[in-house]
């Protein structure tokens, strides 16, 4: 049937956000019902140690993982955070793009407004039943409320609303979710993710009823880490159409005072440069700039050197902290850990931290990849951190594999920035921009120079061993020869081999040792303020 | 400072679909300049394509990439289709989530609304610069509107709109975006995507002014394909969520009405015996069902046994259509072509075609993915095509190669479905569905085995060749050896000689072409109603 422009017109709608996820919650991360499970304890945990940290409480988590039926579960998690204002439970809970954290330049482990409530809605598409969130603030007053998601509207469906007197006071948020699952504990569950967020956030005490038992990770540090701070942009990531938008929305009188309020590292002098490098008046009216002025202010930003961002809006781990870590949970003969001074892409700060861990109780060669505190799991084909890994030529540092390692090596990346580039909103792998696989290169290759010189030395050592041993051991044969011929004394003879192989052997030892490690295969860094960011990210 | 519930219930906020893609622009596929680029010129030539099959008109696309300053780009893509009527253009480009191609199950290009209008926003994140649209209907009025996107309202802003009388009555549109950008032709650029259109849509004719010049791509073909026709949901892909609301907006005034007459391929027994087997009433109004009714009814349809969808929803290549293909524009020595039956994931048809090209002009190995007839340069890495192909063992095909062919082979990938998923909003990658992973990997097999009998008769042929010339080769020595010897005559002798070779090794030249071919590693197929689909997809 040929169709004509009035017909095609008559069959355009629009399409809100939750019936956008409700066909595709396959980019939310529910793909399948073992992953399932884990989407829903990773967004709730999430929150959980977002809201702890937040109100500076030392998270104390409890997940439950119950089996109502074949493929059907209950999954509880509970913390003792500051809890949910009763007015913005229906939102946080039931309306997709909808939060705290996505207007704001801070380190935190949700920033999309759409984890959480994505859990409700996939609860709903797959059993039909609603989520029930209690929460209390503490002053005495619980809330119990049982919703779900209006999908074509994107709003909440409230079906149940009490409250309960609390004389404890309790406060913190507990969900109950049914949903669509699969329980299993291999090397992408819920119970491997517990396991490595006990290993990047120590300071949380998480009790796990798993379907088979409970599992406790005891908290291993009493201290929270240091707060991160909120930033405001850097003009080095800004673009015409947000600068357009920011103009409109300021309320600032002068562009000089919009540049130096609204965005950070900017002082009176760099902003007066830059108005003057554009042609601009630094007196003029935001509102009252055309378009080309706009297009020459970005411009000139280019052109004027300002400082970084401040970072500390970060919170990495910490070399100490990633070492222990990795020696207590892995066991391993060797550890080298580097961590990154931090750098800008588009703007916004982030920071590489990496550890490599050899030998010992390991086993096999794996690739633990962690964005602002949360293990990722899952994607790890399209992800920086594992790009960067493949590119790092191990045969040079002694490591056997071409693009992975082989040999027994665990590398540990975590990756901290106000905002991580997701390659979904499922935020399983981070995406490839230049800068960021750059930075985590940098650290591997810095790793990789003192594994390989450690492994120089021990294999050096290794085989001067095994020689030395081939000389002792005809030193006896050696000496019996040498006395027939001679008719010297024949344990004298031996005793004299013996000498010489270990004042021989002895220096080579200590050469092996002190032994220069293998160049780096691109010492040098180029920092800029863009952050190499001209180029975007590459070609897979 | 540590916060309360209060002041953290302060910073919350509703984020439009715009403000996400705004920040996270990556994900429709602009993480870089050169990338920027293929995508407005796709999203635009997707539509274009899309829009003339659907009104029946060969296409006639026109490709324009200008350089304007430095990173700073004019793309200009016009067709002959319908048009867009003027009422609905500021939705179509000024708001994402907006579409026609969302709410119904039909193979096309675009299936988001989000694409052309994720172009918009992008142009003006970069240059400030708002979009240009020129249409009509072909009743000799045509529209010019300038637009951007209202980003915080997610809304069209209208710049300009004027209306030209047009005696020609021409009917099209033409879009002109200026956008950040790099132009490149390497093999993930504009270039490269329009040659693949240009196979995988051989009745359409695209002519490309490109900064380095024209490249004109002709029709091949003067019949567009089989019009794809619009079908109802299957229940077996329907889960309880998606039920309950589908029985909530139902004008069907009884349970089996609503059965018969929403879902494809569900006639008055079939609905009966479902409401039979979950103890639900055929004749109950829809809205009085209870949950725990719609619960055992979608527990029931899977013990229900409902014929497959129809399958004319779909528009594959057709075999012939991809060997000639393949033939004309690699010129190889061999190619081996499969098309699979239609298949089911999550209720929703799709379809397999694979074309396996060898030797001849090619000279290295590439995987071309497609979907819906439109190539994936991006995303490789993830994508469950070449998942698929690297869980072929194509030692056993006699191709080398561990996890990819390293011999010169192309393999030729397209799916065809009413709802490709892919792994992101960009549409580069297909998600790892188990049952569409295995489709491919059935078809490559097929094709394998094919070319594997190929080369094995090509090899065991050369090699005969070889040792039938070493004997041709020695028989003039061997002659004079056994003339001596016997006293017969030489000639003779070296005319038995090379009669004896040429019959023995003629007689092996013909069981090497009749030999078998390897056994296929999972000949066997499992059919069955949910597509296997219980499982989900399969872990990384």
């Amino acid at each position: 049937m040929q169709k004509t422009a009035e017909q095609m017109a008559r069959e355009h709608r629009e399409i809100s956000i939750s019936q956008f996820f409700e066909k595709n919650r396959h980019l939310l991360g529910y793909d399948n019902k073992i992953k399932a499970l884990l989407t829903i304890v990773r967004e709730a945990v999430d929150n959980a140690l977002d809201a702890t940290e937040e109100a500076r409480i030392l998270p104390d988590i409890y997940v439950k993982i119950e089996e109502l039926e074949k493929e059907k579960y209950k999954i509880v998690v509970k913390d003792n955070g500051p809890g949910i204002t009763v007015k913005q439970i229906p939102n946080i809970f039931g309306k997709l793009l909808y939060g705290s954290k996505f207007h704001r330049l801070k380190q935190s482990r949700g920033q999309q407004g759409i984890g959480i409530s994505g859990c409700v809605l996939y609860c709903q598409i797959t059993t039909g039943e609603p989520t029930k969130i209690i929460t209390s603030t503490g002053k005495g007053k619980t809330h119990k409320v049982l919703l779900s998601i209006d999908v074509k509207k994107n709003e909440p469906k409230i079906l149940k609303d009490e409250v309960i007197e609390d004389a404890e006071k309790w406060h913190g948020v507990q969900i109950t979710f049914v949903a669509e699952g699969i329980y299993r504990e291999h090397k992408q569950s819920v119970l491997e993710y517990l396991k490595q967020v006990a290993i990047s956030n120590p300071y949380a005490n998480i009790v796990f009823d798993s379907p088979n038992g409970r599992i406790e990770f005891a908290r291993g540090v009493e201290e929270l880490p240091k707060e991160p701070k909120e930033i405001k942009p850097h003009l080095y990531g800004v673009e015409v159409g947000i600068m357009t938008r920011m103009l409109e929305e300021t309320k600032a009188r002068s562009l000089a005072g919009f540049l130096t309020s609204e965005f950070s590292r900017v002082g009176k002098q760099s902003a007066e440069e830059i108005c003057r490098k554009a042609g601009v008046d630094p007196q003029i009216m935001p509102r009252k700039l055309e378009h080309q002025d706009v297009v020459n202010i970005v411009k000139a930003i280019k052109e004027v050197k300002l400082t970084r961002p401040p970072t500390d809006c970060l919170s990495p781990l910490g070399s100490g902290f990633i070492e222990s870590g990795l020696r207590k949970e892995l066991n391993p003969e060797f550890v080298a850990v580097v961590s990154r001074s931090p750098e800008v892409y588009r703007g916004w700060p982030f920071q590489v931290e990496v550890g490599i861990a050899y030998g010992g109780s390991i086993t096999e060669p794996a690739v633990m990849r962690f964005a602002n505190r949360v293990p990722l799991l899952y994607q790890a084909g399209d992800c920086a951190i594992t790009k960067a890994v493949t590119e790092i030529e191990w045969k040079r540092y002694g490591v056997a594999g071409s693009k992975l390692p082989e040999d027994p090596v665990v590398i540990f990346v975590h990756l901290a920035s106000v905002w991580v580039p997701f390659n979904s909103e499922a935020k399983e792998s981070i995406a490839n921009y230049p800068i960021i696989i750059k930075e985590i290169k940098l650290a591997l290759q810095e790793c990789a120079r003192k594994l390989a010189s450690y492994l120089s030395g021990v294999r050096r050592a290794a085989a001067i061993k095994e020689k030395k041993s081939i000389f002792e051991r005809y030193a006896e044969e050696t000496a019996t020869a040498i006395a027939e011929l001679t008719g010297e004394d024949k344990e004298k003879i031996r005793n004299k081999i013996i000498e010489i192989v270990n004042e021989r052997w002895s220096e080579v030892t200590d050469e092996a040792n002190g032994e220069e490690a293998p160049l780096a295969e691109t010492p040098t860094e180029e920092m800029n303020g863009n952050g190499g960011e001209e180029n975007g990210r590459e070609n897979e």
